[in-house]
């Protein structure tokens, strides 16, 4: 008998008929004769309509608060869900974050796992009961609702399915696992059967929304088998395996633009020792991640220093940064939302040298300036304007022989 | 400095401008140097939003689970309030059932509280803070959500006055306080400034939407001062209180109207030692609350047996009672729920003999047929035909000369 998690994410449960389909393909993994524990995300749309409530009161809710109203997403979907799979006859039992109980630091809005106790889901798993868990959120240990970022669910899933030891995590999704590219974007781009964690792991951070990083970063470091699926019944699946299991290994795998990204720039910095930590160090306590940095030659003492964040964090970050700059005597701040990140994945980056001016050739011939560079083992990463987002993606695309030239081609 | 504890209904918090004007009436109470702990309904209308999408998938959701569900609305609205709170300057922590923690029995949709702890919201309180507690849940000792019953968010109100030993504990809702009559249904009704716990007791037990029945009587048991005030800001305010302490005391009070109200009748039963609890356990066992209940003259050894109970739950009682119409061999069951109950209510029933005569009397001018009569010492009800409802609520109010004769008298 095996045991399996099953993530749904917020498309697949849009409304009761959405939730209706989704508990009959529970039961029928049930009847096959597996134990299954179900992980959902909020009804579509409803975490967006919980946020515009606070909104309506404060561009600024406290996180506390923030998580307490969001939550709530997850807890009315697991509830319908457990009352679905009742009303078809199989037992099951709701169950929050807090209830589990799944333990997490205090970083409101974003925090992260630190124990996820199992006693009690299994305890319902041995009495034949399908547990219906509310992904994304958890509880700090003396007792405030938290929440794991967007697309948290799949990292509950995947711990779940760590601790549990399961057999597989599925995450059911609305679209058929992972492609070179948004195929929205680019319509040229291809399945994936196989990606390795590592590559997924770059992919999931760079915006393409199929998985939540953290989850696959736990994925690996528990060896937690993880397949995408599409929740409307299509045939193709994407599995994320070691790197050693992927047999076909193009340079490239994948690319990907990412849209939520901003840059602030201290014009004028007088460049003392420790100054780079000094601007940064406010944002790593306000727990809003730097990605990008680029310090100028300093002349006649004085540099420019810029950075790029989620947009998602600019306000908070340019309230930090302005008074920063008052501080060490900054010229002036600037700020900027007008830019994407495009980037190239792959495990062939590291062993294939010319990767990096084989991308930037295709982004110049296509007269796209490169505002900002980053690279690691597995991904090239240039920040370019927005409105050259998706020419750049189709772009290097084909300059990696990525591009479908056959109908429905997979790698 | 007092203790004052402010519940606020679903109608008082039914949107983010109301709930600002709420967060500034206790910012408001806060500023004059009080301490204040806020109980907040859902955001008026998302409960039944919630039921309905409930109903979506079937009509008898588990307990469990139809509790995690709409005990969102609460979580959802206690969150906006401490955002709104906090958006005005002032410290505020949401409090959800589980996490005062407020223990149940594990009743589902109706439980009764069994504890209240009030460790956490005491620390609150003293760290200035201000608590806002969702009203209407709790959990039960292995960790399930419960929801009190519709109105539950009064009790939780009071329970948190009783176990805090608060100064006082306030009610505001979308009237000024208590009526001898719906305004709606009776517009000669009058305002009530003071009333008896026992007779608001009645009153909130037929039917009159002021007050949670199980409220008043937690608030008798342990002395706490209670008002009911308007939270849109009418100067009139109702006091519940000792009987000692109501000064003018009108034989009647108030007449009321209950409109959830159905009645099943067994034919021909085979008249038998024990038939009525073998009738009536099988609803007490699923913790529906008989009301009325008339059995006839027996005659050839066979009776009709007729009770009433909420519309709420007539299906489940059908359900339930015809499986024992079958094992008792009662000749046929049937349902009715075009009925309502008329009731009028005060102190003054137990000490004027003709009180019931003179009730009847004023139905029967009115050509009402009464279709089952019960008495208390503080109450006269009868069942008659839904459509009379609200004449006979005129009938009665004017019998007793509760009519208001010039512009807005009190009583």
């Amino acid at each position: 008998m095996s045991l399996i998690i099953q993530k749904y994410g917020g498309s697949s449960v849009a409304s009761t008929d959405h939730i209706r389909r989704v508990a009959m393909k529970v039961a029928s993994t049930k009847i096959r004769g597996n134990k299954i524990a179900v992980v959902v995300s909020a009804m579509g749309g409803q975490t967006d309509q919980l946020l515009a409530l606070a909104a309506e009161i404060t561009n600024n809710p406290p996180g506390r608060e923030q998580d307490a109203l969001v939550a709530t997403g997850e807890q009315v979907c697991a509830a319908l869900m457990a009352i679905t799979l009742e009303s078809l006859g199989h037992k099951a039992k709701s169950l929050l974050g807090l209830q589990l109980p799944l333990i997490t630091d205090d970083v409101h809005t974003r925090a992260r796992i630190t124990e996820m106790q199992t006693g009690k889901i299994a305890q319902i798993l041995d009495e034949d009961i399908i547990p219906v868990v509310a992904g994304f959120q958890g509880i700090t240990a003396d007792g405030s609702i938290t929440t794991l970022g967007r697309g948290g669910s799949d990292t509950t899933a995947v711990a779940l399915a760590a601790s549990l030891k399961a057999d597989c995590c599925e995450i059911y999704t609305d679209v058929e696992g992972v492609y070179t590219a948004d195929p929205n974007i680019c319509p040229k781009s291809r399945h994936i059967k196989k990606i390795s964690y590592q590559e997924m792991l770059e992919l999931a951070g760079l915006g393409a929304n199929v998985l939540h990083s953290r989850a696959v970063e736990l994925a690996q470091k528990y060896q937690v088998p993880l397949v995408v699926k599409s929740s409307f019944g299509g045939e193709k699946e994407t599995w994320i395996v070691n790197e050693e299991e992927v047999m076909e290994n193009s340079i490239i795998k994948g690319v990907t633009l990412e849209k939520n990204v901003s840059k602030i720039s201290l014009i004028r910095v007088p460049d003392r020792p420790g100054i780079a930590h000094r601007i940064l160090s406010p944002l790593a306590e306000a727990a809003i991640n730097v990605d990008m940095i680029i310090q100028n030659a300093s002349i006649d003492g004085y540099t420019d220093f810029t950075f790029t964040i989620p947009t998602t964090d600019l306000s908070k970050a340019k309230e930090l940064i302005s008074e920063v700059a008052r501080e060490i005597d900054a010229e002036k701040m600037l700020a900027a939302n007008n830019i994407v990140k495009v980037s190239a994945v792959g495990i062939g980056i590291k062993t294939n040298p010319g990767v990096a001016s084989r991308m930037f050739h295709s982004l110049s011939a296509e007269n796209i300036n490169i505002e900002m560079i980053s690279t690691s083992e597995y991904r090239i990463s240039c920040v370019i304007e927005e409105k050259y987002g998706e020419l750049a993606v189709r772009a290097v695309h084909k300059a990696f022989d990525l591009d479908n030239v056959k109908e429905e081609t997979e790698i």
